[in-house]
């Protein structure tokens, strides 16, 4: 098994990378191909030890930055780790591709150089976003902006295949985000979505509300990228903002400076709701390979669980898997 | 002044509707007409003080549900406290109206039969929502789930007068909620609204992520409705896992327990950042008159609040200052 990784990618490049990619081969089976500036990547590589053989360097000598577009892999840097790595997924029969660099550029380079699968016209990121009961699998989180409701359909089969084959649920029930709850909610395309999943995706329960998410009641939570966003930034900003005021209004008082170091390790626990790092990685799902997406903050722990979950996709035949299930029904 | 209050609206109605109102004429130079059942809505107001004559009822028959559909209002329940109030306002010179009944239901009866402002096309929910700096007014928050890019525009133009006004900011700040802050992220009807904000809205900061609603920097940010019932929906949605979350952790530890009681007071802080129940009501802009909507969980601490809102309204002549500024930037 060879999986190629994105050395460049993230806020810790290559540092991050390099020594979550070390975790990930003395704990799994499994080799790694680094896609970097070659130089760097060495210079990472030389400050652990690790099993001789397992990982390997290929040189790709650009990068592309987070704030660039989504098109730079595809026209201006052909070279990048990016478009480089896609490439050896693509030519070199390389099992799977994990980025934490450019999301945008990753999509883009993903759909255009491996193109889509049978059945499926856009390409979705899914999200593993822990709640109180245990997880919920939400797709699209950004990949795609202006679906059409066939889109959303194909998103939903592809969720469910993920999170039965991968995350090990027996039948997982699909919710739509949507504004309320009742059937006839929502804007005229959300009608549209919510009938021809009813007719044609098994165990669909309707229409879900955003404040229903982090209870965990759904498996798969289907919605147009653009909401999906709003969804993980709007957490992200929102448990970062009440930290933030929870030091602000601690340092006001000594008890509860007190009162917070006894708190502390349960504290912890809450920052772990909603926390999408936990997983390693969001799937890239449609595209005709085993891509995974890692938060751009990813810390060597993120990597190597992204790494752990491709191994999984691989294992379990991912693409075959949800192919056949697609094909099975009608689009 | 004359206020017209849905006595029967809200999870607590009558009750907490009646205790928000005596609460408000004691406070305020204002009048109240209490709308609905006026056998249950007497029962309830005998059980307090208040000055005489500054409390009055006017009978309505029926109640529409909190879920019945929002056309009901219109059809089968005209006799419903609802309607009956937003014809008060219409016909008979009252002031303002407010309500924590069923939200579509309002919007419907206040839209059709009010009218709309000139120059506005469609309705626009707005709430203030507290954030780490001070507040954010947030519009749409779910009137209009199928907006054009002009009605956003409207929705710029109303914010800025509303935050002005009302709220007291100078030279208010407008934002546009998008999935990336560079020009040029989002759908293509995210591309369309930005280039239209641009032209003709003052003081306009381009894209605001979710992630930043919270930190405070921006005055206003404009969305449609389903982006806005999302953003209210899963910050609800995620304080209150995190608060049953952080329950469950303390009582897991006898000194975590300690802790959270040494805690109390600040920790009670953290759950007023983005509680738009803080502020009492979400004004209905875009409508001929004054509407506010309450939270269906209304206490009579948030009525009472949301009566105050509606005084504010009454004393700027919001509905003029409003019609003048939109009559100013053509549209």
């Amino acid at each position: 098994m060879k999986i190629v990784v994105d050395a460049m990618g993230g806020d810790f490049a290559p540092e991050s990378v390099v020594a979550g990619v070390v975790e990930a081969v003395k704990e799994f089976d499994a080799n790694i191909i680094l896609v970097g500036i070659e130089e760097k990547v060495q210079a990472e590589l030389k400050k652990h030890d690790y099993p001789q053989g397992r990982i390997e360097i290929i040189h790709a000598p650009t990068t592309v930055e987070m704030h660039e577009p989504a098109t730079v892999s595809l026209r201006g840097k052909k070279d990048s780790s990016i478009a480089v790595g896609i490439n050896l997924l693509k030519e070199d029969g390389f099992d799977a591709f994990v980025s934490a660099g450019n999301t945008g550029a990753v999509v883009a380079a993903s759909t255009i150089n491996l193109g889509m699968l049978n059945g499926v016209e856009r390409p979705a990121i899914g999200l593993v976003i822990p709640t109180l009961k245990n997880f919920t699998f939400l797709i699209d989180v950004g990949a795609n902006t202006d679906p059409k409701p066939e889109h959303l359909l194909q998103s939903a089969l592809m969720a469910q295949v993920y999170t039965k084959e991968i995350l090990g649920v027996d039948t997982p029930r699909v919710g739509l985000l949507n504004i309320g709850e009742e059937a006839g909610k929502g804007s005229g395309f959300a009608k549209e979505i919510y009938k021809m999943m009813e007719e044609r995706v098994a165990d669909f329960d309707g229409n879900v509300e955003a404040s229903g998410i982090f209870k965990g009641e759904h498996d798969c939570i289907i919605c147009d990228g653009v909401m999906g966003n709003i969804v993980i930034k709007i957490s992200q900003g929102l448990m970062e903002s009440a930290a933030a005021l929870l030091r602000r209004e601690i340092s006001k008082s000594p008890i509860a400076m007190i009162g917070a170091v006894m708190m502390k390790s349960r504290l912890n626990h809450i920052k772990k709701l909603a926390d999408y790092t936990e997983y390693g990685g969001a799937p890239l799902l449609g595209v005709n390979g085993i891509v995974m997406i890692s938060h751009g903050r990813s810390n060597p722990k993120a990597i190597k669980n992204a790494i752990r979950a491709t191994i999984r996709e691989i294992e379990h035949d991912i693409l075959r898997v949800m192919t056949e299930r697609i094909s099975r029904t009608t689009i």
